[in-house]
């Protein structure tokens, strides 16, 4: 039998034993949505470099507008124009004002614009309808960005508004972590390639097309090292070549404690085995494995299991490779079935979410075509007998 | 004065207005995660193609166990065993069993599997210590997919289980819809490039680097068209090069009803302009034209109002050009604070969010320090006047 480890405790092992391996590269700011900072970007300048208008209006002194009204406007003398795109090189003082459009720079003396619709131009006079308080109407130099601050913090996973802010501090290209290589290895007897009509007592090989969707959605490319019959020197020779061309190496089927279980063993010839077995329904049949500062992962050959492990245990894996705090979307929903568990495995069950209600997905446990149908999971503590009809129920949405 | 529509009106206006236009090319299902399927696809044969065991155990009879216990095991023998990726052809008959991997095909007769640790081998005799129920611990062929039913709608976002999905029905390749071209165009006479530091008067053109980010979250290739200057000819010339070779066109600045707006005039002489103005805050100043059935869009020049509108409105037309269904990611919080709204705009609030509760992001509004320091952002209708601080507020998340 295995001697199974907790799926906190994997989790553990992983931020124990791994560490980002993968160097970095630099990106187009506006390619680097989705990539991780491989740095803390420290502004170089205030944002914006000056004071300047939000509105069409005129830039004036707050002050003289105080008790302006419709029946009682504030009048003042228009002393020129600001264009945009351009300094302003007047000086406002008291009684006058200039014209400035939206994003033009706020002239010396102005603390405020009022907007265009609250004016009326005569014969070079202003007639300001309404009062504006300071700095109403305005952006003040630094109002953004401050100069000296960190805008984007290293192992963060930039955003397109994190790209927009490292363009509005100068940037057009900015340091990510490069995406890991992640090696995929396809074992057994069984398993034939996809497109080929498997003959009697042959299995498709779902797993290394299944990874390769996952490890890219997760930020990695792939590799595909082939599918390898159950023969400890043909997947030894494997897992070596991935181990010396990749920065992980998953390795799919192979891992129960069945006759043909060498995945272990080969695990350990490489490097360490750390863990074999997850107390996780699907997916105990899970080997945890470090080459070098490199993870070997010996993965459960039914491809729902597979699936399941690598949300859950490769995702973590690959967030410590890339330097990146993990997150989940979780959303609470009340639970519309009874679902009995006692296994001593936390169990993974898929639910469709309708409206404030979880519905376990029915079926054959462990069906990828159940996982297509669902919208996210819930996970059910190894210590809990079950979820009763009603209970709160977190539910991990895939759909992210 | 703009004649504004509502945002319900402008997502009316980009769905009654536009269609999916670009093309389908055929893709490996392990690149496939994130793209929109081009078709129904159909599953071709049962999945299993035959029934199988989920366990490492014995093949046998189900009513055979019926009343096994530890203490009273029921005894069968052992006439065989099923090899992993081999026919299994024997048929088991009463009293008799054989030995079956996981995965393993189940042989004729045989109802389901006895589990290898419910069990003790003696002398070619079985000792089976508890019952199991017919089907248990096996899959039947087509259990997962039934011939004909179809295991991918059209227009649906391919997720890494679908990649597994397909490949369990023995597709490598699938064919998904075209990523859009999105033409982006800068114009403003303040604008100078991003890694320049802009002379006094002068912006960053943030919004072709932010546009180029958020089109790219959304699917899409990006072609950058310049920073055009405020002039009429020449914003006129890049537009429709950029209409000739996109299948969409965003137009950033320009679009207030300053004195150098003549955008709206632009987009009127490629095509139409379907509305002049929407209701929201920020974003007001945004056009929605068409040129053939190409959607020309022109966005506020102000960085935090361009993001809003891309996110809302751009997004929307970039589904309808997919052929995808919008979906947006919202969780409920309960609102921290009083947030005063009057505009007849719906207004747009980014929000950080702490265990229950929704923080409203202080600082000038329409920041991108802001929007970056945010989890995401609350919609306040136009004719609500605000929210009260206890609220239940819907957030809509920025990370997915």
């Amino acid at each position: 039998m295995l001697d199974v480890i907790t799926v906190d405790e994997a989790i553990k092992t992983v931020e124990d034993n791994f560490c980002r391996i993968t160097g970095t590269e630099t990106v187009a700011v506006s390619a680097a949505a989705g990539r991780v900072s491989a740095n803390d970007v420290t502004a170089e300048e205030n944002l914006p470099p000056f004071s300047r208008s939000v509105m069409d209006g005129y830039a004036l002194i707050a002050s003289d507008t105080y008790g302006a009204s419709e029946a009682v406007p504030a009048m003042l003398d228009i002393s020129g124009e600001v264009f945009m795109g351009k300094e302003a090189d007047t000086v406002i003082t008291n009684g006058k004002c200039v014209r400035i459009p939206t994003g033009g720079m706020l002239p010396g003396g102005a603390n405020a614009v009022i907007p265009v619709e609250n004016t009326e131009e005569d014969n070079g006079v202003c007639l300001v309808y309404k009062s504006v308080s300071v700095n109403e109407n305005i952006t003040r130099a630094g109002d953004d960005i401050k100069e000296g601050s960190v805008i984007l913090r290293k192992g963060t996973v930039i955003t397109p508004a994190h790209a927009g802010l490292l363009a509005c501090a100068g940037f057009s290209h900015t340091e990510v972590v490069k995406r890991p290589l992640i090696g995929i290895i396809s074992t057994g007897n069984e398993i034939s390639p996809v497109d080929i009509k498997p003959a009697p007592g042959m299995v498709r090989d779902v797993n290394s097309h299944l990874l390769a969707a996952q490890c890219s959605s997760f930020g990695c490319d792939t590799a595909f090292y082939g599918i390898i019959k159950d023969d400890y020197n043909e997947i030894f020779t494997a897992v070596n070549k991935a181990l010396s061309e990749c920065d992980a190496v998953l390795i799919s089927g192979g891992s129960s404690a069945g006759l043909k279980d060498m995945t272990a063993g080969i695990i350990e010839n490489a490097g360490t085995v750390l863990a074999h077995g997850i107390a996780m329904k699907p997916g105990k049949p899970t080997i945890l494995g470090k080459a070098g500062n490199k993870p070997v992962i010996g993965l459960p050959g039914h491809p729902a299991a597979c699936f399941f492990v690598t949300e859950i245990i490769v995702r973590k894996i690959i967030d410590v490779l890339l330097g990146k705090e993990s997150r989940s979307i979780t959303k609470e929903f009340i639970c519309d079935d009874n679902i009995s568990s006692n296994h001593g495995r936390e169990e993974f069950v898929c639910v469709k979410t309708d409206g404030e209600r979880a519905v376990p997905v029915y079926g054959k446990s462990g069906l990828m075509s159940v996982i297509c149908q669902s919208d996210g999971y819930i996970r059910i503590g190894r210590n809990l007998e079950g979820i009763q009809k009603g209970d709160k129920v977190t539910v991990y949405l895939f759909d992210r």
